[in-house]
């Protein structure tokens, strides 16, 4: 029997996937589960992007551009330009999700056995595309007792080698919630152009800023322009996770007709998809405004619950809908199976995700979970209410 | 300014995108194009499929499962049964196209170095999935003089070296539109049980075969099962190439487990895609007839007016929508660049895909192209006369 690769054995299973078997058997027992593990919001898709695709007259569903419609790609950089992010269509590729975008990137600017920074906790699917792309992650560290802020520019500095292509960021972070602030985003600029790398900030979180802060992107920052790969997404900004409809974006013309290559292999961006994002171009602003308000009485009530818990420690998330919380536990990855194995307060629990897929460096996070405060208030009120109760008996 | 990767300048342009700058000049000025060029057929994709996406009452366009609805997957399989391919849904990953289940096939058989042997020529973008992956082609040619048949075990065998993971196969061929028999699928499946290698078949065109011919599945053949990765698409079958729907199916539960963690890395395919796609499995029988019949009266006025062009060869291909012809020209590059920019027929000109792109070994092809009948046979008579005229006046 043939062996499957090394790359295959080495690929990580997602944090956020791999106590699906667990939540099964306990749906099939009867118990009802408040899904905080997974970044899909409970929130509606706008009507303007559902209706889209039920009204065309389309005859053969055929492929688009490889790097998405012209049209498409004029109205995202129209929509880039209220953001004060100034592009041109022909910086952006459209892809099949951030996810491909990433991929795109990686394959773009790296070869086997070279290194990208990432400050970590980071989103776990970024040691996957790692992986399958034959790179390595570096991480630096942040630490909640910091908030997650940035680490210093000299933690940075001492972890460059020659080896060293780019550093990734996402902004607002998932799984942190930190919000990149412009003095940060200025410092990441010295160090990229200082050290000739390439700075790519995955940015699919931007509409989710809290409490006045607004978000300052690195296509915003002068004289970034070569260095600069902007990741984006209609995901999270539209509710529309599975449309699979991203984007990469950089003024740097070499990588553009790179990417240009990876996209025109595999064809062609999802054709409906694109129909729907297009159209959901035209969301008014209140829709945002209202998810929002949303987003952050969700957190401000998950926040202080959590702090009501002896023994947790959570940071503040000024963007994203994410949080990590630190629990008075040794092995969360245990801790979580066990919840949705052997506990349930009126026959709920809760599913959450283990933070140690959330860091590359070993040991690290164990005792951290990461909260996607995507469902509504009273249910992650109930939610905490269960994990709390569940940290008054549990045994590591 | 950071540099762009080795692989990132090593990636092959698709031979079937890189006229398009000089089909767009061309159709400026005023010109009308037949695409021969693309597998982009004008069929009508079943109604069926585009009403399902019209009528659903989604409200959040959600991710799905990353291996795909355990209900479509379901449907599937129900599908390979109808064709005498016994799988189980378990067995099925849905794939953002047949483009991403060669990639993760790649990826979760294959390391950096490693030797692919595919039967050349062969469909373009294996070279760029090759590429991307970091593993080699190594090609075993097929000639225009036998049909594009399989060559002989030996020929294999020969290429057969330690780094040696897998032979791949189109069947139906694109380029060649060449239907292996049972026999020759036998003869493949000695050699890779012999050696212990995998044998990846890309079957998207199953539904095209003619004169009576019978499509064989590498999911057939019996003893198979560890060895046997099958590649499959919704694109060319309901002439729906714009979902981005595919699948990887193996019996092989290591390739199967493997493959699932590149896919959960992804997150899931398109959603309103696999809402058409699984529509689509409902498409009567009478659909298909009507494309074949459609097909091969396109394929026999193609043939039949290119051997009426003195110093053209065609092989006569029995499946799929595409032939190979080889022309009196020394560099067909050269010459389907020519067609488009100084070459028309009363206004009329023809874009073409030149072979060499379809080739791994050097110098190989110069003088063939590729040429999709996926227009009406009027188009397709228009078509070869422009060839036909173009070839009295063109030098190189």
């Amino acid at each position: 029997m043939p062996a499957i690769s090394k790359k295959g054995q080495l690929m990580p299973q997602s944090p956020i996937r791999k106590l699906v078997p667990f939540a099964e058997e306990a749906t099939k027992n009867g118990k009802t589960i408040y899904y905080l593990n997974i970044g899909q919001p409970d929130i509606k898709t706008p009507q303007i992007a559902l209706d889209a695709v039920k009204v065309h007259s389309l005859e053969v569903l055929a492929y688009t551009r490889s790097e998405g419609s012209e049209e498409y790609r004029r109205k995202i950089a129209n929509y880039y330009s209220d953001k004060d992010i100034e592009v041109n269509h022909d910086d952006i590729i459209v892809t099949t999700g951030g996810s491909e975008a990433l991929l795109f990137a990686f394959g773009s600017i790296m070869d086997v056995d070279d290194e990208i920074i990432i400050p970590e906790p980071f989103y776990a699917n970024y040691n996957g595309f790692s992986t399958s792309s034959g790179i390595n992650v570096v991480p630096v560290i942040s630490k909640i007792e910091d908030n997650f802020a940035l680490p210093a520019i000299e933690e940075f500095e001492k972890l460059i080698t020659p080896k060293t292509k780019a550093i990734l960021i996402c902004n607002p972070g998932n799984p942190t919630g930190y919000l990149y602030s412009k003095e940060e985003i200025k410092k990441l600029a010295t160090i990229v152009k200082k050290h000739d790398l390439f700075l790519i900030a995955d940015e699919v979180y931007r509409e989710f800023t809290y409490d006045g802060n607004t978000h300052y992107s690195i296509m915003q920052e002068e004289g970034l322009e070569n260095h600069a790969i902007m990741i984006d997404s209609v995901s999270k900004r539209y509710s529309m996770c599975g449309a699979r409809i991203g984007c990469l974006v950089s003024k740097n013309k070499d990588v553009i007709q790179t990417a240009l290559k990876f996209a025109q292999a595999r064809l062609s961006p999802p054709t409906l998809a694109q129909i729907a994002s297009e159209a959901a171009l035209g969301t008014p602003q209140s829709y945002f405004d209202d998810v929002i308000e949303e987003y952050v009485e969700r957190r401000n009530v998950l926040i202080e619950e959590l702090q009501k818990i002896e023994g947790v420690q959570v940071a503040t998330p000024k963007g994203a809908f994410y949080c990590i919380a630190q629990l008075p536990v040794k092995n969360s990855d245990a801790f979580a199976q066990w919840l949705l194995e052997n506990f349930d307060v009126n026959g709920e629990t809760v599913m959450v995700a283990p933070a140690a897929g959330f860091y590359s460096t070993p040991g690290v996070g164990l005792n951290q979970i990461r909260i996607a405060y995507v469902l509504k208030k009273e249910s992650l009120i109930k939610a905490v209410h269960i994990i709390k109760e569940a940290l008054k008996v549990y045994k590591d």
